[in-house]
């Protein structure tokens, strides 16, 4: 199989540093280079004594980032940079003829001027959002195979989105009125210095931030109300929780039409039986069965977003629990599934 | 002032070695007996060292659990045991002249017909179900003050309940449609040799459990259906979270009246005038004020519970947030809290 | 009994922190100044929600540090403030006439060119090195009583001497080879917004650090060889372990003179009877007993500091365990303890 | 590559199921058997939720534990048991012409005599330790390839003798007075529903235990004597630590002989060259350099160990730190590191 070069803008974050793990590993992609300014001149061996081991690890340095240098290093370039910043290197790396998977949140929403209202300042390359495809496979997995430019979504989206558009699309559910709670570990918030990030701060604390309008709202209500077919306002509770990786999503919907109680049963096959379609034979999507509920410590690691649901007869409301690993499933496994849809090679090449 | 004597029954458990650390400290109280049937004989310093050096801790021994020598040996008598052998002893207790306060479930839900529904038992005593009285002491200060018996509230329920019951009784919300998700530290799940509550289980996970129909769901729907005036049925959805203590509910809520987008901050004037009303000069409920939102690093070990909530303009709904201690205010705590109202005591006595 | 107005200097810390919470529910101390350049203007309760149903919390603001202010204000000011910065405040506070608790190692160590040696810098102060008396109450209580400058120990310091100092001065232990291993909470390496610290650079990691000189070995030393009457240099090294707080410290021991085989139990009756001697009475020193080891969680919020030893009949040698909550015994409940002493309060005034 | 079956008994504890993780993803052994008398009859997805995308995990049941038929289903059988029990597998496997690799005690120490003094009880199958072939590969590589019965050693040994042994047998250190001060993460206590391994017991404490005599002493010890050429007995002290994985070992060592002030460096270039003439082509043994020093989360899921060492000029001695993953270096990942030697594979296959 062919292999390409790829290289990592960013990759001192904890989405930069889970790509490193992840492309060390690939069976098919090569790293070629890994940029950062802090650790510049240093190897990944040097930096991410984790990796010290992989002969890859010692060999390649960290370099300054520079859209001309890396074009000549790499087909395939990831930018795990904050939104902003990312899209000043997006726009020349692809007019060097680079493809580029942006883990920040710069092309994930259509519209610039929502992109204004929810980051508060101006799209920074907005001839650039037409032609960006929105990264989950699972959804836009033919989109992404000839994609010059993915948006590769968040944690919070992905855990939103893979349980609700199933359900939208075969208009199971009632689209106003949804409701998502998230719980998110410590590594969400990234690699900062901030006293809230503390282990002090978060260790036996549980908290909720950002009420009540997350800026990911903007892309999650996008591909939602797409899925719908109308606009779709999504109530969403954020908290942090006190474990490295993982996000747990728990979802509140109602019927789409009011069903009898004897009709409840019948909601249950339908939703089962979209899920089914939807997922059945989806690598990453595991549909759980039984008793069995979500865990974040069962998918941590790995590229798998686990999803279960249940019907509340007392209240006649669906509930869907969904758990992945926000660095995997959430970014950096994300990007690289989006990757071999690119690059033509097995979906599932260094994801297992 | 006068002082009481007081025992535990059960006091190996989590919330009877927090009564234990309570009333060994309590100005007013003095801790005469405390049972504990795996542990008769040895001293409550032998059994928890972390009170050996109160001098009480080095005094008193555990005996076995027997209503007629405890009735001899203490006027007001904890319970902390699990529902059904809780009404064993409050039986006898009350017949020989004692109080009883009781942590477990037994004597919270008013209908023997809706304990048999949740607790899939006939219940043990039916005859003093209407004696009991709600150990709310925010709601029902009054009642508890002359009560011979009070159920103390377990966890769950008070974080709900004292977060809804004023919007509730103020008809500020709508009764249908109530969400409440918590978020539980793995001490609510008391001292139990499982291996689903083993450290390994628990650390690094996040997980949902009992879906969809809590226990808890009978009382805390009856005190709020009481405080509605008619029948509520709770959307409730606890997950388990790895931190020793603490609670984190967040409820979603809709206004009672649908107000059209401009009367928005008319209703968040009156939810704040509620809360202000009913809680302003409480010594446990904690209002927060600008931009602070509730953390259970900051209650735990305390007697107190945060709550903050926020409208939200996007989706015209309110969402509240309450934080407590679950083996403090959410069960001894406020057991003693109780305690003090009875015995004409200051009701922060021992509490601060 | 006569009360006494206190101060904080550097309030914001977590010792800063854990003097608050301890001050405003002393008994006999009236806390009236708390300073910090970061938050002056606030209260204590909005910087500290957790202290924010405490009446003193809410009416208390955090102000800018100036001692000719704070002398006015207070008869005792405590200093939690880094080393170095310490003693510019100790200076004119002492020459106002306040007594003095520094919390930092700005006086404890005697000689101001050990201090250059360990902490890099010229001694701020070194007029005052004669009269600052070593805080640790159990070893100085009588010159604590009459003290106008306390240097308060640090958390590995306490929980190195407190176990050694008894055996070193009845001559029980080799002097020479001593080995102290400790684990301390991650609260030890202060508030300081650093990657280092966290929570997903801690959680899930256990590791050493500082090796092989860690500052604190200079008053540890020094104080050994008090205990000892001659130099003694100990092998110390820290580990930074996942828990808020708590420091366990393991003590690697020889017998003064080789026992023979037969002579082990012999040994261990004298250091059975010489901490007895020691620490038999002391209110916050808890001597293990039968298979009792210490337990960073059975001390954590209290001042109490937990000793164990076993003999090792296979090796000949002497392994003591201590453990204690950092913040409390080992810095901010010590300095309380010194408070009361030299207040002629109750020693364990504020502090059960 | 031929492949080989392969079998675990006993696969529903931690080291099984990290076997069952490295086994399902082996590039040459294929796992055709699992045993377990609680889930006889589940499949793998079912018990282990987080293997559930593996085809191998939805395919292969838990069986109870029968060596006839083991020996018809594999070549090679892992025994994941505790001690004594496990030889009852190995000795009818073994006459059935199957490899045993057992990860219990019961064959890793020559002496049935000190088994028996160890382990209280005699041991179940003394014949076959003279065949036993310890399973450290770094140490025992020409043994365990030709070996029909692996004792693969736990994780404390593993973590002492690799940082031990090549500076033993080089007579770098004195063989008397070394001491090895263990912190382990709670996995290595079992899947065992005991309380002290509950979360709430573990959670923000730290404890050590089992001095001073723990059972591993008796095969660390049988192996430091053989790489020191005479009798040696070992200080140590092992603790629990709030982590899942992982065990950092800090061990204290003198000079073989008293080095002047000035022989220090040589005695440090000595020990540098050592270890990189013992470990520097080693595939999992990392030799950390510059200012890095170990720590657990480098190398938990791998099976690596990291060692780092320091000279202490102020008090002569030689400090070794080792970290490692217990669960894959420690237990199941050496395992199949023995595996691979064993089947004639690469020795890192499945392994990185």
């Amino acid at each position: 199989m062919k292999t390409a070069k790829v290289a990592i803008v960013g990759a001192s974050g904890y989405s930069g540093e889970e790509l490193v793990r992840l492309l060390l590993n690939h069976p098919h992609a090569e790293l070629t280079a890994v940029t950062s300014r802090q650790y510049a001149g240093q190897t990944l061996a040097q930096v991410f004594p984790r990796f010290a081991h992989h002969p890859g690890a010692r060999r390649l340095h960290f370099s300054e980032p520079r859209a001309d240098l890396l074009a000549k290093q790499a087909q395939v370039v990831f930018l795990a940079l904050p939104h902003g910043v990312a899209a000043e290197f997006a726009v020349p790396l692809l007019q060097l003829g680079c493809q580029v998977i942006d883990l920040s949140a710069d092309f994930r929403v259509k519209s610039a001027a929502v992109y204004k209202e929810f980051y508060a300042h101006e799209h920074p390359a907005p001839d650039l959002l037409a032609q960006a495809v929105y990264g989950l496979p699972e959804i836009y997995r033919a989109q992404i195979k000839t994609a010059s430019l993915v948006a590769s979504p968040g944690c919070y989206p992905t855990s939103i989105l893979l349980a609700l558009i199933p359900l939208l699309k075969a208009g199971l559910v009632q689209t106003s009125g949804i409701i998502a709670d998230s719980l998110s570990g410590v590594s969400g918030a990234g690699r900062k210095a901030e006293t809230d990030y503390l282990f002090v701060e978060c260790n036996e604390s549980v908290r909720p931030y950002g009420l009540p309008r997350h800026r990911h709202l903007s892309e999650i209500e996008q591909e939602l109300s797409l899925a719908a077919g109308h606009q779709v306002v999504l109530q969403f509770t954020p908290h942090l929780i006190p474990v490295n990786r993982g996000i747990l999503t728990t979802l509140y919907l109602s019927p789409a039409q009011k069903p009898a109680h004897a009709a409840l049963s019948e909601w249950g096959e339908k939703i089962a039986a979209t899920y089914q379609a939807a997922y059945g034979s989806e690598p990453f999507v595991r549909l759980l069965e039984g008793k069995a509920l979500p865990d974040t410590k069962n998918v941590v690691g790995t590229n798998v977003i686990e999803i279960a649901w249940r019907l509340d007869p007392r209240t006649g409301r669906l509930i869907v629990i969904s758990a992945e690993d926000n660095l995997v499933k959430g970014a950096s496994g994300q990007a690289v599934q989006s990757l071999n849809l690119m690059c033509g090679w097995p979906e599932i090449a260094g994801l297992m």
